[in-house]
C-alpha cells in the first residue's frame, strides 16, 4: 500500500493506494475518525458489485446506505435534496461521517453532500473509477450539475481519508478504463514528460496494470502539490483543466450521454494542442502524440465537431473571466500553462479546430 | 454611518450602518467590488416597497432580479436550485456578484447561493430586516431548510460588504420589529449586561429608534468579536445559540408558521433562564427579567408548550455531539456559557420546563 499525505494545514488527509484496500475498510477510518455512524451514498452498479463487501468491512460501524442510479443524471440538485434529507432522517449529526462509494459522480455529490449537510460533517472518499481516483478524489472539489450546465455548483471540501483500492478497477468496463487514462494522460502531458513515455512504453490497460499503482500514485502527487499551492483554484490549479474547456463543450454537445467525461477530456486536449499549434505555442506534431496514445488505450479519436457546437458552449465556462478565457495550452509534452484570450479569439479558433478535426 | 470591520485574515469585510444608505448602494459597491453584472436575489414585499430605488441605486452595474416569495418556504431546496439556474441562465460568471436584498430568508439562501455558484462568487448583504441586520448578515452563517429540519443545509460564506439601512426598519411591520429585537436582547444577555439595561430604559420601538444605530453597531460589534474568534462554530460562537434550542423546538412545533424566528428566540431565551435556574446555575428571577423585556417590546410570552413537542424535536439538533447536546445557559444577565447535558437530562428538563411555562 502507497500512503500519500495532502498538506493543507489542519484539513490534511492520506490518499491510500493498493490492492484489496476495500475488505480494510472499516480498520482504515478507525485509524482517523470514531464517528457514531455513517451514512453510505453508492450507485446500484457499484453496489451490487461491492456492497456485500462493504457492509462486510465496515464491521461494527453502523451505517445506511443510499443506492442512487448510476450516471451523471444523479448528480443534479434533486438528488442532491434527496441525500440530504437520507442525512436527516437517519440522525446524522456533525460528528458523523459520510462515506461515498463510487465514482466521479458519487464523489463529487457526495463530497458536496458533506460539505453542505450541517454546513460540513466528515467524508471518506472510497473511489471506484480510475478517473476518481486519480482526480476527482484529490482536491477537495465536490459539485453537483445544473439543467444550464455541469459542476455549476459546489463546495471546495476535503475528504478525511481517500482510499483507493486498485482491484476494483478491474472489474470496470473497459469505456471507464479508458476514460480515467485521458486524465492519466493529462497528468503527463502539462506535467510530466517522463510518466508520459511511461504510458508510451505501456500503451494498453493489460501492459499498464502491473505499475498501476506507481501510476496512480504519480498522478495523485501532481495533482496534490498543485492543490497544495492553490487550493481554491485561482492560479496554477487551473492547469488541471488541460481539455477541460473543450471537453466539457463536447460533453454538452453529446449532451452528456454520447460522451463520458474521460472521452470529452481526450478530445480536448487533442483540440488543445491544435489550439496551440496554430497559436505558435505548442510544438507541432504534439496532437498526434496526445491522439496516437489516448488512441491506443481505447479512446475514441475520430469523431467530427462541427464548430457551432463547440463555440455554442464555451459561452458559459467557468473558466471565463469577464471577457477573456483562459485556456490550458502546451509548451511541450510535460509543460502545461495558462493562456488568456478573448473570447472571440477563443470561438474563431474553436470554429478553426471544430472544422479541421 | 458607522463602519464596523469583520477582520477575517484575506475575508475581511465592512458593515456600514446608517439611515438612507440603500440609495447609494451601487457607489459602496464600487468600493469595494467592480463586478461587470450582478443578480440580485429579494422577495415580493421588498421589492414591491424598495425595488425602484435599487434598481436606480445600483445606477449602471447591469443586473437581473429574481423575485421570490417571502416567508421561510421559499429558503428550501427548490428554491435554491431555482435561483442557482438564474444564475446560470444570466451566465453570471465568478467575478460577478450575487446581491441579497431582503431579511434572514433571503440572506441565508441568497449566501448560500453565493457560496455554492461556481463554488462561490461575491456577494453583497442589504439586510432590510433587524433580525438580519443584527444577526444573519453578520457572520458568514448561510443555509436553507430541509423537510426535516431548519438550517439544516448550508456553507460558511463571508459576504464582501453588508449594507445596514436603518431606515427600512421603519416600514417592517410591528411583529417584525420585536422578533429582531429578541436578538438584540439576545446579545444583552448572553454578553452586555449594560445593553440590556439601555434596553431596560428604552423598552419600546419608539424610545429606541433614536439609538437604534449603536444599538445594531453594538450588537454587530459583539458578533463580530465572536464571529472572529470562532468562525466556524466549534466554540465560543456557539453562545450565540442562547435561546435557539428550545426557540427551534418551538419554531419546528408550530410548523414554523405560529411563530418567527425571533418569537421562537424569545421564548427559548427564557425557558433556557428556567433551565438554568431548575439547574442552579441561573440567579432566581433572571427568567422574569427576561421576560418582562421580551414583553415590553411586543414578543408573546404566554403561550404554553406542552413538554412533548418540545423534546420531540430536540432529538435532531445540530448542536447535539453525539449523545450530548449543549445548551447555553446564563451565569448572569450579561455572562452566557456552553452547559453539556446528556440528551436524556436535556429532555427531562424540557419535559420539567414545558410544564411549567
Amino acid at each position: 500500500m502507497k500512503r500519500l499525505h495532502i498538506g493543507l494545514a489542519d484539513r490534511g488527509y492520506d490518499i491510500l493506494i493498493g490492492s484489496g484496500l476495500l475488505d480494510s475498510l472499516g480498520r482504515l477510518i478507525a485509524d482517523v475518525r470514531t464517528p457514531s455512524k455513517a451514512v453510505v451514498l453508492t450507485d446500484d452498479h457499484i453496489w451490487s458489485l461491492y456492497g456485500d463487501r462493504l457492509t462486510a468491512a465496515l464491521g461494527d460501524l453502523p451505517h445506511r446506505v443510499l443506492v442512487l442510479p448510476h450516471g451523471e443524471q444523479t448528480k443534479c440538485a434533486e438528488v442532491y435534496a434527496q441525500a440530504l434529507s437520507f442525512c436527516a432522517q437517519n440522525q446524522l449529526t456533525r460528528t458523523d461521517m459520510l462515506i461515498a462509494f463510487g465514482g466521479g459522480v458519487i464523489g463529487d455529490l457526495g463530497g458536496f453532500v458533506a460539505a453542505t449537510y450541517m454546513r460540513g460533517i466528515d467524508f471518506v472518499q472510497v473511489p471506484t473509477t480510475l478517473l476518481a481516483q486519480v482526480d476527482s478524489s484529490v482536491g477537495g472539489k465536490t459539485a453537483i450539475d445544473l439543467p444550464e450546465g455541469k459542476n455549476l455548483v459546489g463546495a471546495f471540501w476535503q475528504p478525511v481519508l481517500v482510499v483507493a483500492d486498485l482491484d476494483l478497477l478491474q472489474t470496470l468496463p473497459s469505456r471507464e478504463q479508458a476514460g480515467g487514462m485521458a486524465e492519466v494522460i493529462k497528468y503527463g502531458a502539462i506535467f510530466d514528460s517522463a510518466l508520459f513515455a511511461k504510458l508510451e512504453a505501456h500503451p494498453t490497460w493489460e501492459t499498464l496494470t502491473p505499475i498501476l499503482d506507481e501510476i496512480v500514485y504519480a498522478c495523485c502527487d501532481w495533482k496534490r502539490q498543485v492543490v497544495e499551492r492553490d487550493e481554491r483554484d485561482t492560479g496554477d490549479r487551473m492547469l488541471l483543466n488541460f481539455g477541460h474547456t473543450f471537453g466539457h463543450a463536447i460533453e454538452a454537445h453529446g449532451r452528456y450521454t454520447d460522451y463520458i467525461h474521460g472521452e470529452g477530456v481526450a478530445l480536448g486536449m487533442v483540440l488543445a494542442a491544435k489550439a496551440g499549434i496554430r497559436l505558435g505555442v505548442t510544438p507541432v506534431g504534439t496532437d498526434d502524440r496526445l491522439e496516437s496514445l489516448c488512441d491506443s488505450f481505447g479512446l475514441p479519436m475520430t469523431d467530427r465537431f462541427p464548430a457551432a457546437a463547440l463555440t455554442a458552449h464555451l459561452a458559459l465556462d467557468k473558466k471565463r473571466a469577464g471577457s477573456a478565457l483562459r485556456l490550458v495550452l502546451l509548451r511541450a509534452i510535460g509543460e502545461g500553462y495558462v493562456h488568456s484570450l478573448p473570447v472571440d479569439e477563443v470561438l474563431s479558433l474553436a470554429e478553426d479546430i471544430g472544422d479541421a478535426n
